[in-house]
Formats: C-alpha cells, structure tokens, sequence
C-alpha cells in the first residue's frame, strides 16, 4: 500500500545519458536510508549530523562494492520543496548507474514515486497551493518565453493568493449569513449588505477578468494554432524553414520536444505558433466532397489564424477563387492573412491587382502580405500580422492570465454563482438562498486553490506530471 | 579565441525534459557570472560571501524578467571536479529554461564548454591524470556491472597509480644513467645495475599483465561479441527474449542505449554479451558463394564466441554438416557453443545421439546445450556456458583491467622496449643505448597518465565525450 508516509525517490533528470543525473529522495527516512548507502569521503562524516542545504562528497556503495561516486546535496524539513527531508544524490549520468542506484534506495527502504508524487507532498505539506503545484508541471512544459513567464507567475501563487484573499472574506460573510440563518424568526442582518455588495462585486470583475484571460492563455500555453492553407507548391515549407531561422537557437537546439509531431512549434518573439500543415486545397467545386479535403476543413475549424498562401503569378482569377472558398470556412473569432508568396518571380504590386479586381469579399480579411519566402523579404510583415492577434501587453505587464482548462472551468461556475448571488443581493433575497449561492461560490474557488479536493481530483492532476517531480 | 582562463559553461543532464536539469560553470568568474543573474530569496545574500559546499535558493532574473526559481550549489577551487570555481544552477527541467538560463551566462561572460572540456580542466589542474579522467567518459557510457566496475577502478587511479609509481623509479635511473654518459670516459656505474634489473623485472611483468587484461577489458566495455548462427527457425528470437528475461528490469528500463543497433546486448550476472544476428547458413556447399552468407561469416569472424543453433529434430546428417561447416571457419581463439533447440519437441536424448554417431569433429566444440528456449529449460547450463569465456574472478577480485585501445597500444610499446632494456641489461649493453630504450618506456607510460601529452591527443580524448561533462 503506498501511503504519504513513505520515503519516496525517483531520478529527477531527464532520462538518457548525461555527464550527471539526479536521483531525488523525500521522506522522514531520507537521510536515513542515504547515510546506509553512502561512504563519505571524510571517514566518519555522518550526513545525519550535517547542515541543511549542504553538499557532500563520497561513494555509494552496495556493502563493499562500490557504485559511483556521488555528490549528496541536503535538505531539511521543512524548508525543502516537499517540506520533508529531502537528499538529492547526483551521480554519474550512465542510465545503468542512475537505475542501480534507484535499485539500491529501494531495497533500503524508499519507494519509487509516481508521476509528481513530490509535488503532491509539497502541496498537502501546504507549501504550496494547488494551482501552484499545477503550475510546476507547465513550467517544466513551457516551450515558449510566454508559456514560461505565465507558468512562474502563476507557481508563484500570482493566480491564487488574490483568489485565496477573496474567498477566506467570502467565507467570513457566510459565516454571518448562517448566523442569520439560526436568527431567521428575529429578521436581524449580521452580515453587513452593502459590504458584501462590494466584495461580491470585486469577486465577480476578478472572475471576469480572469475567465476572459483564459483564451490568451491556452493559447499561449498550447501555442496558437495557424493552418497553412495553400497548395504544396505555394511555398509553405520554404516558409516554415524561414520562420525557424528566425526562431532563434532556442527552439532548434531542443531535441524531441517539438519534431515529434507533424506540426511546426516555432516562437514569434516569445510566443509560440503552432502551423498546421494542411493537405493542398483546390479552388473548384468539383472536388470539394474529397475526403483529404474535408480533413483539410477539420483543421482548419480548429485554427485561430488561417494563413492562405498564394502565388503571386496566380491568375487574379484563381486568387480570388481561393479566397472566396476559404472564407466560407471561416466563423467570426478566427483570423485570416492572405500570404502572396514568390514576389521575388512575379508582378511586385499586388495591392494594386487587389484595388483593380472587384474583390467585395476583401473586407473579411485581416492583413494581405507579399513575401518571398525563398529572398526572405517582408517576413517580419508577416510576423507582425501573426502577433497582432495576441494580447502581448498582458503578458508584458505580467498580467494574471489563465492558462488551465480545470482552473477555467471552476472560474466560469464561480463567476455563474457570482452572478446569481449578485443578483440575489439586488433583488434583496432570503438569506438561506443567498447562502447556497454564495457556498457554490466558495466550492469552486476552493477547488482550484485546492481547498477542496478529491482523491480523484489529486490523482487527476499529478498523474500527468513526470516521475521525479 | 578558445582558452582554457575562460569560464565555462553547459547543461550537464540529460538532454530533454526531465524534473529538474543542472547547469554546470567552471572558472574563476563562475561565481561572479551567477551572482549577476541570481536574486537570492533572502534579500541581500551575496553568492561571493557564501561558504563553499552550500545550497542556495533564488530566482535566475534577465534583468528585471525572472526566468525560473533555482537551487545553486557552490564548490570553490581547488576543492572541486574542475580545481576551479564551480556553480551548478539547478533549473526546472524544460528544456526551453535550460537554454535560456543558458544563453543568458553566455551573455553575461561565460562560455559554451566543449565537449568533455570540464573533465579536460580536471585533467589540467592535476585532479586526475589522463587515465582517469577517460574512465569518467566510460563510466558514464558504462551499460553493465562489470563496465561499470572497471571503470570506476579506473577513474579512481587503480590502474595507472602503479605505473606512475614505477615509471618515477625509472625516471630516477635515467638520470644517474645519464649521469653515467657525462662521465662515459671515466666508466663509472652510477645507477645500481641489480636495483635497475629487479625494477625492469618488475614494470615488465605489470606490463604483461596489463596488455593481457585488454582481451578481457575490451570484451567487458563493449560486450563480448557473440554471433547466433541457426536457421530462422531454430529459435534465435526466443531465445534472444528468454535471455533478455533473465536480464532482469535495470536494462530493459533503460531507453535509448541498447536498442537503436541491430545488435542485441544483454547483461548475463553483471557481463554484457552482444548478440550479433546473422543472416541464415544453409550446410550445403553449393550455395556458400552466396553474398549473404558471406556477410554471416565475416560476422562469425569478429564474434568472440559462436552460437550454432539446431534443432533437435533435425536428422544427425543436418547437424552434422552444419556443424563441420561452422567450425572450418573458426580460429582458435574463439569458441563454439552448439545449442540444440526444442527439447520440448524432439529427442531428448541428444548426447547418446551426439556419441553414437562419429563426430571427429565434436573435439571442437567448447559446449553443446540442448534446451528449450520456449519452455525456458536448461537457460542456465547456457548461460553459465557463456560465462566460462570470461575471467569472472579477475573482475570480482578488482583486478586492474585494461579496456581503453590507447592504453593498450601505449602498453604494448612501454612493454616492447622495457623487453629491449631487459635484454639490454642481460648482454650488458651500453649506457647510451640503455638510456635511449628507457626514455621510450617512459614517453609510452607518460603517453597513458599524461605525464607526455600533446594537444592532438588531448582533442581526440575528449572529443569524444559529452558536452556539460
């Protein structure tokens, strides 16, 4: 049976060969178990007897086989991450040691961790609130500048500590509220109306604000989906390849984060964009029921920004045809920018074709943007187009954005209780419903703090967490 | 411009996401560089005040932007890997984070390390002479008990503290025996002839001893090389996944290291064999020219042990020719294991069969197995069979081992002239030639401590190791 008792490990790094990893134990017995394993390289040291946040050098070793030689870092409760007794031991990075190692911890009495089961210490520890703890497993998977400065900000309790505020007011005013309750036959009002007015309606602009910040954030936590439309030979992977160049190191450098699925990552000024390559799309009617085109449209309904990538020596015709077929595709909240690629090989003046041809279906598109991919000309035009469609001031200003489709959820049904107990209040009704409106509100709010939780809802979200955190 | 006052840095886990990654920087500004990045979470602290061996808390800032909250440890020179300062930041593990932690040391002064350019440093500032500092390389890449044993010997100095031992005695000799040359006139004998004898003797048996580990060493790094000859359908599958059974969990948790060659490497109690498959051999001399089989027996003639697969209910005439076939191809060095697959079908009785038929050829052949590789019987009387080609004692007693081709080539030299010095002292040859064949002794066993190094050598030692080790 596993229990919260137990002193946990897990290797910590990434898995593969490194010049070191980390094997990361926490637990009552932590020290304990090391100091069975370890031989310092000053005779007689005992890790027992060290300082907190102290490193220390030896082997560890299987009886008189030696493993590796090691690094032991300590930690102590409660000012480590899990608020226990913590021992970081840093090895040599050979997979075969790491496991060896892992093997040897366990049978001196440690167990393996599950996926963020350290994590989930440090929150019932109470080191950390639940949307924190949240926030540590974005922050790992932050692939982008945004993703990252949204993550920290909201590990930091950015997101809850005025959530927390909030709520431990509201729960002093139904406090008072079931005072009355227990009064009801005398009609006395404890809780004083026109503060809880206030209060509520502080709550419910927070809750606004942030249920509004959540399409930002998935968006930046997810990368904002743009489906490249246009025909294979449009330019779209020579287009790719430029915005990757412009990427920076950052993204190229990382293995096996973005590649391994059919679509592009690629970071705009700290945003990340993620192209959906589409199957080529014909502009005639005829065709249209095609099954690989259809799935083309699925895509598409799923995008944010629809880039149509034409060629400049396109006839006028068959521009105009394309981009008639598309915006039939189109609802309101989803951007398009037409890209006329190959103005290295064409007719330069493209605005002019677009003023000449009596296109009435123009006023639907969001930016049109000659570029040659190839000559890399106009591409930070194109850029520019794409990042207008985020809010970058919001993230600039470190504003409070959410990012978590469970924190969403909670919010918009605290807003919808909010709103009811708003309404409640104005219409001046009983106590006892005003009550339960009010208990919704609490339950929500608590949820995302994890105020209130479920086995289920812990197992829910650690389980997507990694081993070692 | 490359230099070795630079400070440098480099992510030092493994690549990808893990929990946690460590970032390593070595050099005199290490702690200044950090110290220019970090923000204590105790306001005020000075990294540069702090003692060495301790762990810090804090946040990583590009100015007033936070990258990611951290933990730093820092060792001061000489008491570290390097000799140098060292600071390892340890970051949240995306790989996003790393890299821009990363770059902003770079920005701030550091440098990207080369590859194996901290072990490099180790090297330089005499924490550890060159056979060691390569044992660091092998430990890391080490994928069995035994590898790991050996290296970690090595990197410790078991094998070359010896030599350095002998070889300063024998730098003591030459002196006096050129002290000798100065006074050729005079035909003095400075240096003790019956002293320079025993220590010849002496070097000259460690030599030997040493060249012949390599057979072993070489084996135990890389595995020892086993082909598995047999049709496709004698079993070579199940046998490979009954052994791969027995090869308890440490290698089949290990991703990424075994499996991404064709070869199949299991470790068998702490050795690793590498199963070399090869294409069907058909005993039948007119199809031998055929290409593929060829290829079979250029494999067969790496292998360090052959394992002819049958099947017990082929008739005595098929195994006898395939039997004789596989052993015209054999040298003496390498063995023959005859596997007679299928018990669990067939005859069980497979000696009687083997000893009433004439099989001169049978002298040959180390072992003949008859197992069932389905049901899993007499694995162990294979196995075992297996271990008998390696010198198992010679790794449980922690024998000095020579695995590195470097050293065994360097061994070989040292060991030929110290033969030439031997003879030389035997006819009484002259001082000057004396002189000439022991300073060739001393650049060979100069040439594996480092003692004699060139920076041609020094780039191919630590380009093959990885960068942040």
């Amino acid at each position: 049976m596993r229990s919260e008792k137990d002193t946990i490990c897990a290797i910590s790094t990434a898995q593969g060969m490194g010049a070191i990893a980390v094997i990361r134990l926490s637990g009552e017995q932590s020290i304990y178990i090391c100091e069975k394993i370890f031989k310092p390289a000053k005779a007689g040291k005992l890790l027992s007897q060290q300082k907190a946040n102290t490193i220390h050098f030896g082997s560890i070793a299987d009886g008189d086989k030696d493993i590796d030689e090691v690094l032991i870092s300590l930690f102590k409760s409660p000012y480590s991450f899990t608020g226990e007794e913590i021992v970081e031991i840093a090895c040599h990075g050979a997979p075969f040691i790491q496991q060896q190692i892992l093997q040897l911890l366990i049978a001196n009495g440690a167990r393996l961790a599950t996926a963020g089961e350290f994590t989930q210490r440090a929150f019932l520890n109470g080191k950390m609130d639940l949307s924190q703890a949240e926030a540590v497993a974005d922050l790992i998977a932050s692939r982008s500048e945004a993703a990252r400065r949204v993550a920290l900000q909201q590990m930091r309790g950015g997101f809850s500590n005025e959530l927390i505020h909030l709520r431990a007011q509201l729960l002093n005013f139904i406090s008072l509220i079931e005072l009355e309750l227990d009064f009801s036959e005398e009609d006395v009002e404890f809780a004083d109306r026109s503060e809880l007015i206030k209060l509520v309606n502080q709550i419910e602009s927070l809750l606004k604000r942030l249920v509004q910040s959540f399409s930002l954030g998935n968006a930046i936590k997810n990368g904002i989906p743009v489906a490249i439309v246009g025909h294979t030979n449009a330019g779209k992977s020579t287009l790719l390849n430029t915005l990757l160049q412009e990427d920076k190191a950052i993204v190229s450098e990382i293995h096996g984060t973005t590649r391994d699925v059919i679509e592009d990552t690629i970071n705009i000024e700290g945003i990340g964009f993620r192209f959906i390559d589409t199957a080529g799309i014909r502009a005639t009617k005829d065709e249209i029921e095609n099954l690989g085109i259809e799935r083309t449209y699925n895509k598409i309904s799923k995008a944010t920004i629809v880039l149509l990538m034409l060629d400049i020596n396109d006839p006028d015709k068959k521009i105009h045809e394309a981009i008639t077929d598309i915006k039939k595709r189109l609802n309101e909240q989803q951007q398009l920018i037409v890209v006329i690629n190959k103005t290295d090989l064409g007719d330069h003046s493209i605005q002019e074709r677009f003023n000449k041809v009596s296109f009435k279906e123009l006023s639907g598109i969001d930016a049109i943007v000659p570029i040659s991919a190839k000559n890399q000309v106009n591409i930070e035009s194109l850029t520019s187009s794409l990042l207008k469609t985020v809010n970058l001031s919001a993230i600039d200003n470190d504003e409070v954005i959410v990012t978590n489709v469970r924190h969403y959820e909670a919010l918009q049904q605290s807003l919808e209780a909010i709103i009811r107990v708003s309404e409640g209040l104005q219409t001046g009704i009983s106590a006892d419903f005003l009550a339960q409106d009010i208990r919704e509100v609490l339950h929500f709010l608590g949820e995302i703090t994890g105020h209130i939780n479920t086995d289920e809802v812990l197992g829910n979200i650690f389980k997507n967490f990694c081993i070692g955190k």
